[in-house]
């Protein structure tokens, strides 16, 4: 309980930059580096050193001053804080383009995330087998078959006109998490986690560099 | 060149905030919401005010003491600083299914970029007319149709066995930032602007909570 209440009071930025340092440190692992000086892995994640030291010191003591920090022990360490010690399983609604291109993303399963379950409500594709083994199930069987799957984040990647409605009924079967895709703003219950992916984000940090590099 | 200098020193962290609480900002003047207190902006973002204070005085003063900010002024000012009074015109490489669901996402330009050109080398698509007017052209011709159309930003949703040489391409017709869905990390030449859009990376922020709901 008191590392529950520790743990609830590190910012969400600080989380999102502990992703992007164990992106770094598993390329580093892949290449064979075992230890990366500190501001080696600053210039790599675009953070500065101080930063990194502010968001690891939330969970303990990491790296050896002079040397920096080696790899393999810190990419556990952040994969365990952030949970990723274990395969989430993860329900997809909505096959279509978007859906697909999913599906087939490496990173997901890389990263410790998997497809368990597909919905979708297109009569044509309800009930086909996908290369991947899985089924494709109607929004409708969603309640039993969450339940049984044992699925734990829910992947909205529908049209925005239907997005609500899907995250309503993930809700009702049970979903804690949702990860949003469709362009628009979720409402949901107090205490659900829900983080929406916005394509455009990162082109705001191209378009600021173009146009400082014009100035 | 005073504010070339001034500017190029400001964190790539405090740009995305930017990116982010102008979608909030957004949202609010949708809305018809004319002031936002700064506590209320710092709840919908999801950073402490000191942190906003701190990421808008790298460009001037903005908000009143113990009123806050003016939705559709803040708006516009971060909007200017980003870039975003111009529409950036993209070519997108790859129309595969996340390609397909990338062009018919409305996000784009809703935010001020525009798919200006696409290019594929599958025989069965170039050539194509899609449904918004663009046309599919060949891999081979993107010299002269990215100079010819003004593009300023590549989109790379090709698989990642060929990002790379996609880069290249892309790179020596002109183009000066990457946008890079494939999974892996392109080398490109100093100076030139590249993202790297991560699905998961969100899904490590819904893993975080879900482990911390449960302890």
């Amino acid at each position: 309980m008191r590392d529950l209440m520790k743990f609830s009071k590190i910012p969400t930025a600080t989380i999102t930059r502990l992703s992007i340092y164990s992106r770094y440190l598993e390329a580093m692992a892949q290449e064979g580096v075992k230890i990366v000086a500190s501001d080696k892995l600053s210039q790599k994640c675009g953070v500065n050193p101080a930063q990194i030291r502010k968001d690891l010191a939330y969970f303990g003591e990491f790296g050896i001053r002079g040397v920096g920090y080696f790899v393999k022990e810190l990419l556990f360490e952040i994969r365990r804080i952030l949970g990723l010690h274990k395969i989430w399983r993860m329900a997809l609604v909505g096959m279509g383009n978007l859906g697909s291109a999913l599906l087939a993303h490496q990173n997901f399963i890389r990263q410790g995330y998997e497809f368990a379950v597909v919905f979708d409500i297109d009569p044509g594709k309800v009930g086909r087998r996908l290369p991947n083994g899985q089924i494709i199930y109607h929004l409708d069987e969603m309640e039993s078959v969450i339940a049984e799957k044992e699925i734990e984040i829910g992947v909205i990647a529908t049209p925005a006109a239907k997005a609500q409605m899907v995250a309503n009924r993930l809700i009702s079967a049970g979903i804690r998490a949702i990860l949003n895709f469709a362009p628009i703003q979720l409402q949901v219950p107090e205490g659900l986690a829900v983080e929406h992916v916005d394509f455009t984000v990162k082109l705001d940090n191209l378009a600021y560099q173009l146009t400082m590099a014009n100035t």
